[in-house]
């Protein structure tokens, strides 16, 4: 009975073709182990002899004798000297039905003011192949292999030129560890800071959502630190009895702050009194547009601070490029850590970027990118003037973000709810804050990844759907909500 | 006085050129930021007035102005209103000394066996640039910014359709993880072990150190197994109330074992009594030269079986691209991990690598370098057999190295230290056993990035440096060594 069903169950199942590169033995096997999962030879199945199969097949009996052998060493059959071969599927489970989970179902998004995105369609392709194509021709071959644990010398060399020539620090080739983004960077720090005994880390409040979340998986506690419009409150830091704090000193996130020249030199103050660290996040410094951007903290204090920088603001996310200039007694211990966690960063990405680098390029392409989000900013604050007058926009002239406060009475989640139904996805400012529920509404308008003419529809959109967005309101006041009022303080 | 001072000290420091692409005021600023980072203007010095200054250097009014300003909300210089501009060094420091840590003085190394790098010069580098030159012309803008947790789509697809043909797996594009390498799969994997509640991760003994490093970074307690000719020992497994565990079937670490039929249908069957995951290091099973390298465990088991592959041996290492296929209901926590540590993996390298993959031209790499590791093999084997013949290799022929144990008496580190004083550097055995004073000596000879001519040569100066080896040996026994002698049970 079994060999019956086996005979038949081969026949139907093997597929071979003279024409795929595929040897004959190799295309065997895989139907053979393809029948063996789905069950179509079940358990303890005695398979035709070779020579039958051979046969059957019009093979060679050297091909299917081959493919036995290799489906009894990995498992999927059993052959003993004498005895015949049986299919061994105790091992196999059946593969389960294809199952890709689904993507919520969401209203269509027409225009996102995402933060955080720069214009990836701007990404100078042609040049960066440039860049490419010389690492490829000229890079020597070691370069292919492990780097030095702190990342590809070319680099840190263009990127500590780089950085104190454009951003005021003060840093050497052999200080610098290079990393996929900040996200990375942020982890990487907080491990060090913990591993060096360090139990609480210092974030501001408002602030970044990330430097809470690698504060917890690193074992240490975030301690919210507010923030005004000079930037973090630096008496509150020193109240907080924090080993770091992690900070965005030239453009604060989410509210645009600068930190002030008092507070800069406090800061420092406060590092050297309490031997603390401070994390300086330079996430988008290069976009400031009334004035040069403040020069980096670190450059105040290079043992003190740690600075971070990414390319994901200024050319691409997907480069995955981040880099930190470190004190010179911590360089070890984030160049072990990185090495740890992922043995160092795409090699032939470094060269490249360090080639564009070196060459202006990278120069060249913020000097093209600033005018472009300088206009998409300067449309933003025009169409909120224009359609939403009671929103009270803050912060520098800079980065690739507005943020506006809301008015009082007016729900954060309510206008959130209203912008996502016309199409337009709007963010919150609360979920920024340590108290979410006694925090301020506001909204995030990223412009980094959307067109003036897009901003301009965007925003009208939003007015529109604010409309009657008291609920009970009359419709007959004139289509006004209390967004299209300007407030009286404003 | 300090004005006086100031004033000659401002003369001596500042050097501006008219032909510098910076524009006059950011040079004025570096220069002065030097000067007061450096201490050749000490804190409180007063300021020469703006006009001053700029009539000293002649330059407008307007630029010293401006570089004034900047420095003072960099927190270098003070001003009041109606008061002198001051230096504002308190909250500086001097920079130290550069002090780049001098690396370690070693012998000179003239061949090295190291293990684990495959031979970077034959990287088909006009091959992989025709890759990225087609991702740059071709790839939407997208692909350049943030990515699917789990890599880029193409790949995955490319992956899964290699992966199922070539090594025998189950895999579904939406099952596999992109990352940087096994190093990082392995912290990944660690981690989720650990955060559902695991607290003990079996690994191989002999066995790669850096699982019990990536067990330890993630607190589990790292489980050491035996392994012998026929691969791990899973009675041991069976008693050691592991959650997981980390091996090599197709090709063990370092000893060269495969895993038998058996053990592979023990080991899912120990998995699905216990519950428990296998992680399969897949990662040179692309390298056997005697025969079709043996499927993967994963096709046999595929929610049991988490599968981990990279291109470090068989491309490059600097590459950083890894992969896991993952079992359905872990995918969510692997790829969230991957979220949390790094933001994702490069993508133009991540596409290029689809576009390798999908050309076939992997498949041609391997197909290529097939042959040249073998001979290296070859020349290796036949080259301890000629010079060091009381060597005893052991293992498939598969990989790019090849272990052999050392005769009982001979001391493994005396062995490495005359190697190193010949300029050929070898790596023991003992580090990778758990119980290293009790573990038998042995060599490992990594061939992977050593020509046949350095293979034949440096054999040859390890032969020569080991004439003599034992203390006190007469060197009148014409130069023969115990590793000169064959063994008699070789």
């Amino acid at each position: 009975m079994p060999r019956t069903r086996t005979s038949s169950s081969t026949e139907l199942l093997v597929e071979l073709r003279r024409d795929d590169p595929l040897p004959l033995h190799s295309q065997l096997e895989r139907e053979l182990r393809d029948a063996i999962r789905s069950c179509r030879l079940p358990d303890d199945t005695v398979m035709p002899s070779s020579r039958a199969l051979a046969d059957q097949l019009g093979l060679s009996r050297g091909v299917v004798v081959e493919a036995y052998e290799q489906l009894v060493a990995e498992g999927y059959l059993s052959s003993r000297p004498g005895g015949a071969t049986r299919v061994c599927a105790k091992a196999t489970e059946p593969s389960p039905a294809a199952a890709a989970p689904p993507s919520p179902a969401t209203p269509e998004v027409r225009i996102d003011f995402g933060y955080g995105r720069p214009d990836v369609t701007q990404f100078p392709r042609q040049v960066w192949l440039r860049s490419i194509r010389r690492v490829l021709n000229e890079a020597p071959s070691d370069r292919l292999s492990y780097l030095d644990n702190r990342g590809a010398l070319e680099l840190r060399e263009a990127l500590a030129s780089y950085l104190n020539r454009v951003r005021g620090t003060a840093a050497r080739a052999d200080q610098i560890v290079i990393c996929n983004g900040f996200a990375q960077a942020l982890r990487l720090v907080a491990h060090v800071v913990r591993a060096s005994g360090g139990t609480r880390l210092a974030v501001e409040d408002p602030g970044q959502l990330d430097a809470i979340d690698a504060a917890t998986a690193s074992g240490l506690t975030p301690v919210p630190i507010p923030v005004d419009e000079s930037g973090i409150v630096i008496e509150a830091l020193e109240r907080s009895n924090a080993d770091a704090v992690v900070l965005t000193p030239a453009h604060h996130f989410p509210t645009g702050a600068v930190l002030s020249a008092e507070r800069r030199a406090a800061l420092v103050a406060w590092a050297n009194a309490h031997d603390s660290l401070v994390l300086e996040d330079d996430y988008d410094a290069e976009y400031r547009y009334d004035r040069e951007p403040i020069g980096a903290v670190q450059g105040l204090a290079p043992e003190r601070v740690i600075y971070a920088g990414s390319a994901s603001k200024t050319l691409a996310p997907g480069l995955r490029l981040g880099w930190l200039i470190v004190p010179n007694r911590l360089v070890d211990a984030i160049a072990t850590a990185k090495q740890a966690t992922d043995r160092g960063s795409a090699s032939l990405e470094q060269l490249a970027f360090a080639d564009f680098l070196s060459r202006g390029e990278f120069d060249h392409h913020l000097r093209r990118m600033r005018p472009i989000y300088r206009a998409r900013r300067d449309a933003l604050l025009a169409a909120l003037r224009r359609d939403l007058p009671a929103l009270r926009p803050v912060g520098a002239s800079a980065g690739l973000h507005v943020i506006a406060w809301l008015p009082s009475g007016v729900d954060e989640a309510a206008v959130l709810e209203r912008a996502a139904a016309a199409g337009v996805r709007l963010y919150g400012l609360r979920q920024y804050h340590s108290a979410r529920q006694k925090a301020p509404g506001g909204l995030l308008f990223g412009y980094g990844a959307v067109t003036e003419a897009e901003i301009d529809e965007g925003i009208r959109l939003v007015a529109e759907a604010m409309d009657g967005e008291r609920p009970g309101a009359p419709q007959a006041q004139a289509g006004q909500s209390a967004l299209r009022v300007e407030a009286a303080a404003g």
